[in-house]
């Protein structure tokens, strides 16, 4: 059997990094020769979780058909998500925790997914059924996983399976779970350093709502102070980028609580979905964390109107 | 949480219908209520087991939508292999161990597949993370299955896991497995009482290669003679069928070799396919046994060249 690429999507997050680091191990504990790779570079809160667990970052590629037939999915499969070459290799492996779309395989593959916060979470499981030890670093960078994707269990995606695999995990990693956790967090919001185009682009995703061109963009921030005082700027650059509607949604990892900013022509719809008024394009969230269980259903809805 | 139907293929073999059976067992043990369905009547071969264990048929139906809003797939994902009204309830589990093809979701949903032998495999080793004892009538449907689907063991798609499955789950079901096996798969070839048409509709996969029309049927049987007595007219039947080529495989399960039969128009493909002459419409093929591993792959590349 030859090497195995092992990576997550493209614009990496921790849950990305981490479960593809955490699956190469896996393959290799089974016997394959296995390499995490990255179809980015990690952001600032996976920089600061691979530093603290002394972990290398994964190489950068943007091709992988010229290294390896073969290759591991993990945190997502539909293809526009993954490397631009999917198509040139055979994938024996995906470990996901997402919807499946446009996903197509031509031999039997092994394909683990579950509706949960976390592709780390199901990793977990995996190590235990084959009752695999789990090193220090890499409990620690899943328990990272776990942490970002579900904000220290605060996000609604969570499940009891994710807090307490982090509990386990954390035991691993010989970490305080709240204190670390909210380091990393905290970490994920340094947005001084970012530019415009940065803070718009860092974690965007475009959908299609009933014709309508809808892009969502969310950053997570300690106090909205910092992106309020931006915001000519930001609504400069949402208004220049031809969607019908750009909605930066801003999250405050401390008080679980989001506010929105909001360009483009489809002001009715957004009001509809979150049942409030835009003022001076801003649109309080209270609540709100979760991009893909409290923004997309009720905006898909409100354009399905 | 509303109900879930629970089902495997249309054309039901032992292994969809046993599948059907274990994962709605291990639905309801999780608390959900939970149905095994059929979208087919039983074959010969699985209707031995399920009165060997006791076990009353599912229930056929032809649609889902007017009973419940969510399911459960086993032993297939593909749109075209499934219910009709697929498209309009929501796919929770699948429990499978094929390719993935044309299977998409709205929503984040439980898929466990392998590339091993049969879903019951993978079924039993979901029973054993959770603890959850088997009965005895289910652990002898998901043995059925495993032999039905591996021939004893014999098909190159068989997998180490598939024979410890097995062999396990012969004890809790209490039966001699080499025994009881052979019963099973000469249960499933009784050919006497079918009709051409069924003989020929029983196993039978359609297949577009490079731009041709392939159907590829296969049955069981023990000796060729049976078969061979009816050759005039089976091939009047697949000529009339209008493909060009329709190739049905009939597998000596005792032997482990199979013989074709052959109509249509692309004998060529066929004899670089298995490398041998096609006399009087008829192909030697020994050692056999396997369509999945044996049989399609090979037509596909001759098809290519």
């Amino acid at each position: 059997m030859s090497k195995y690429l092992v990576f997550g999507h493209k614009n990496p997050d921790t849950d990305t990094i981490a479960s593809a680091i955490a699956m190469s191990f896996f393959l290799e504990r089974q016997g394959y020769d296995a390499e995490p790779v990255a179809l980015g570079t990690p952001n600032e809160e996976t920089e600061f979780a691979l530093n603290y667990f002394n972990v290398e970052a994964p190489r950068v590629v943007t091709t992988v058909a010229n290294e390896v037939e073969h290759v591991a999915l993990v945190d997502h499969n539909e293809p526009q998500q993954s490397v631009d070459d999917l198509a040139d290799v055979t994938v024996d492996y995906v470990i996901d925790h997402h919807r499946i779309a446009g996903f197509e395989t031509a031999q039997p593959l092994y394909y683990r997914a579950e509706p949960i916060g976390c592709t780390a979470t199901v990793l977990l499981k995996m190590f235990k059924e084959h009752d695999y030890d789990i090193p220090k670093s890499i409990a620690g960078l899943m328990l990272s996983a776990i942490i970002s994707d579900t904000l220290l269990f605060k996000s609604p995606t969570c499940t009891n399976q994710d807090e307490s695999a982090a509990r386990e995990l954390a035991k691993i990693a010989e970490v305080d779970l709240e204190k670390y956790g909210l380091e990393l967090l905290k970490a994920g919001t340094n947005l001084s350093t970012k530019t415009i185009d940065e803070l718009l682009t860092l974690d965007a995703k475009s959908f299609d709502m009933n014709g309508r061109k809808v892009r969502i963009a969310q950053v997570n921030a300690i106090g909205f102070e910092e992106m309020q005082a931006q915001k000519a700027e930001l609504l400069t650059a949402m208004d220049a980028s031809g969607y019908d509607l750009f909605v930066l949604i801003v999250t405050d990892i401390l008080e679980s609580n989001s506010f929105g900013l909001v360009s483009g022509d489809d002001f009715t719809q957004v009001e509809a979905a979150f049942g409030t008024t835009v003022i001076d394009n801003e649109l309080l969230l209270p609540g709100v964390v979760s991009r893909k269980k409290q923004v997309v259903p009720q905006l898909t809805a409100a354009y399905e109107k």
